[in-house]
């Protein structure tokens, strides 16, 4: 009977030649077996790439130990043969912890607790924070907290406030913004650094800002599409995780538009959550690596 | 022995209680057989329309004779039923006369040379037209003149004016900028009123203008596009007719999205093409109606 | 103050020269307003069709009356103008009635409720039927009766009796398979024909039958896909509403397709749903005309 | 001034632990330095994996060293590390040497000249062959071989052995069927194997065999495809390498099907063709692994 553990090890920084080697050199010689191992180096950095200054390396590896891991230990041991700019992180293979911000549309949200009801989003929604209290009756028909923190009478700092005090009560690893719409200061982001996953509603980078259904119908495009990003201090220009989209055609009012889009919205943001939770995803200057 | 041909109506204007009862009206007892019928109502406008400000109404029938059609007899008798602000255009169901400009690239013209040597364009290529004689050789194999004007030592107006005289030469009805990679000025565009179609590099309005594909790797998008657009004095930004995407990663550099993005172009031209050579395309303020 | 009310006339059969006109001048003459009108001709019955055996015809047209109207008056007038085998059917717009059928899996089953919840699914459920009791509490969740239908210790007979006595309560205009995974006799079929929508795990015809996506992983395909149609007595053979599918590779497991497979079923599902709900597919033979 | 040579390195095999550390050691110690890696072992033969009967391992390494590189060398240092049962081979990076087959449809051997003529393909056409002489012209323009080789008044095997003899000449690596509409026999496969790669004209498994777009029409299919495939001894059934497919609805006639199949065909195959000179493509059993 054993009780093998699995464990996810991230490494990115600049590359070195042999690190492939030295890194399943150490797992090889501590007989941990890896299932799954995925490595990449940006092309474009190395197309100038000089002994000073290489290409940028990444690694996922996935494996599995027969018994508890001593994880100190064997970063202990890879730092050693590795360049100490090389950054190393191992995660035990477990769901995440995490809280959503609404605002009022459902669709997004509505697809994460049907996936969380049924055991499929790899992550436990440890609550529901709300800037309107409409989705309050269908979070409470999954028994998730539900917190309404009204922004109204407060300014920008006050209500950021209020729901950095609600979410240090759930500490989550990540905020999903499942359609929230109301724009978060440096400040909070700051709190939740490369951790924040918003679904924008347009095929960025086009129709940057409010209301991208009204101005793609203006503009008379032949597709629409939906964008999940990790949410950095310029808006909507956040790290790109997934894009998806959809044929339109003059029939469409912008109204009409809104409508086809909530299903790419749900469909992105959800791929994008998996991926997320599953350590596949590597944020390099303001682009994504996903494995 | 039938001797039928083939015509198509094209009617658009504010729309009027009764336009398609009018119209098959007329068509029945001239015993015209329609082929197929398709007609729209813009909703937009709909929704603000009023008695005094109706919807805008397009409608596309493609019918058949048997034997000569007195067109000019056609078009009064209809114009009797039908609101005087209402445009209406009767053209036989024929290829259409075109020339291709063109500069470096070869993937588009590659493309349509292949489908007009096996009749598939729907159009005669009369002749292409380049700022550069690179594609002279691929022009040549398929027989169709191809005409160098270069750009080097002109102003703007004087290379356009030199590609103006070509032109004459022709008379095309549509002009194809199959990957013409110099602005039109207003003066060139106003020559060839809604009959200049571009097949621009990007999913637009995303990356307008130069490089879309290098802005498209440095924002680290998971999707590229391209857009085909009848051209108009405002750079990238004419009715669009068709659009389409392809999904890239983050181990595509910008020149693998610009390689991969070719494709797309050329079908996304060839398609869009194919529409307006059929006259299925109406254009309404800066969007299109396309049957 | 106007109490307008839209409606659907639905018209097929042998096409008929003067169709539309004869159509449209009875709604002109009584002041109905078309507000969207979609016609067809099936090309492949034309392109042998005949004096004696013409075009198969399909008209939808949506109009609001200035009032209530009088259906059965408006109905006798058209069959005036038309041939007597074209087929007649006028709609008031309104919400369907529906049940569904499930199994075990939830995805489809999740989907439609949380649109149900938010008033989108353009139908009421009036109940959901399972041979097993899985689902009942997330049917409960949502407030909709729930019928455990078990199928032990019954022939299949006795178990669609069952069925159909508890369907009868309801007496609903169309039955939703959302993954109830068991075959339907004739009979049943009978009892609902042209009337049951199936959404099947594949990309038909690929994968008739059990397992399909332990079937396309043996094949090594790399696409999936799921259809929705209506069943009719030859499994899985029942003419096409929508189809659509999803990349893979050698990576994905069976079960990752199956996984993969879920997102496209309930999308293809609820765009399926939403056209019929909608009056906008016709059944000819065993294709669908879908407008 | 350097003068790197680049190689491609492939393995695949019965797993074994330590299988990448063996390899990647070999290269570091040869100071040969690693561009890109992929490896992948088979999932599905990994859940039933046991000491005796492991995962199948796929690992493709392009690697470049500082001058020419003694191959013969490098391999039999690799294979003291690895179990005997491991495949190797090791390839310089360069474009293979291929021949076409067609019959009378040109649209693939058009995409594919065009490609050639600007140095796209990864490969050398070193001729066409074909039994109907109808796409001699196209070919000309190219300067490429035309073999017209017609099967008229032969036997099945009298024709093939006319095709081998023509074949001899050029002793292609690869033969692509593009649209060569002839059923090869598996004497003619066998000369050839693994090496024969076609495209079919619908998204296998559904439609084998003849007329796929007559048949998709009758299924009244709302999505047609197309299929790129080795070709081993049963018709169709070989490993698929790409598929990729276009959305269709009722307007669509058979024949127009088969038009609008042209395009996905042609960029299916040329995308196929890419991966396979890139030396990306495994086959293991009857399914492809694609780095």
């Amino acid at each position: 009977m054993t009780d093998t553990t699995k464990h996810i090890l991230l490494m990115d920084g600049p590359d070195q030649t042999g690190l492939i080697y030295h890194v399943t050199g150490v797992l090889f010689r501590q007989r941990l077996n890896i299932i799954r191992n995925d490595e990449y180096v940006s092309p474009d950095d190395k197309s100038t790439a000089t002994a000073d200054r290489p290409g940028q390396f990444f690694m996922r590896t996935e494996f599995e130990a027969s018994g508890p891991l001593d994880g100190p230990a064997l970063l202990t041991e890879l730092r050693q043969t590795l360049n100490p700019d090389i950054n190393l992180r191992l995660n035990p293979k477990k769901k995440k912890n995490i809280v959503l911000l609404v605002t009022k549309e459902h669709h997004c949200l509505g697809e994460l607790l049907i996936q969380y009801a049924f055991d499929e989003l790899d992550a436990d929604i440890l609550a529901v924070v709300s800037n309107y209290n409409h989705l309050q009756p269908l979070v409470s028909k999954f028994g998730i907290p539900f917190h309404y923190v009204s922004h109204e009478h407060k300014t920008r700092e006050e209500h950021e406030e209020a729901i950095l005090r609600t979410l240090a009560i759930y500490e989550p690893e990540y905020l999903v913004l499942a359609k929230y719409m109301r724009v978060l200061t440096p400040g909070f982001v700051d709190h939740y650094h490369n951790r924040i996953i918003n679904i924008h509603h347009s095929f960025l980078p086009a129709f940057i800002g409010a209301s991208p259904y009204k101005q793609a119908h203006e503009r008379g495009v032949k597709i629409i599409g939906a964008t999940a990003h990790f949410v950095n201090n310029d808006l909507d220009e956040g790290p790109i995780i997934m894009q998806d989209v959809k044929e339109v055609d003059h029939r469409h009012t912008a109204t009409d538009m809104a409508t086809m889009g909530r299903d790419v919205e749900k469909l992105v943001l959800s791929k994008a959550l998996k991926l997320v939770f599953n350590d596949r995803v590597f944020i390099h200057k303001n682009r994504t690596v996903v494995f």
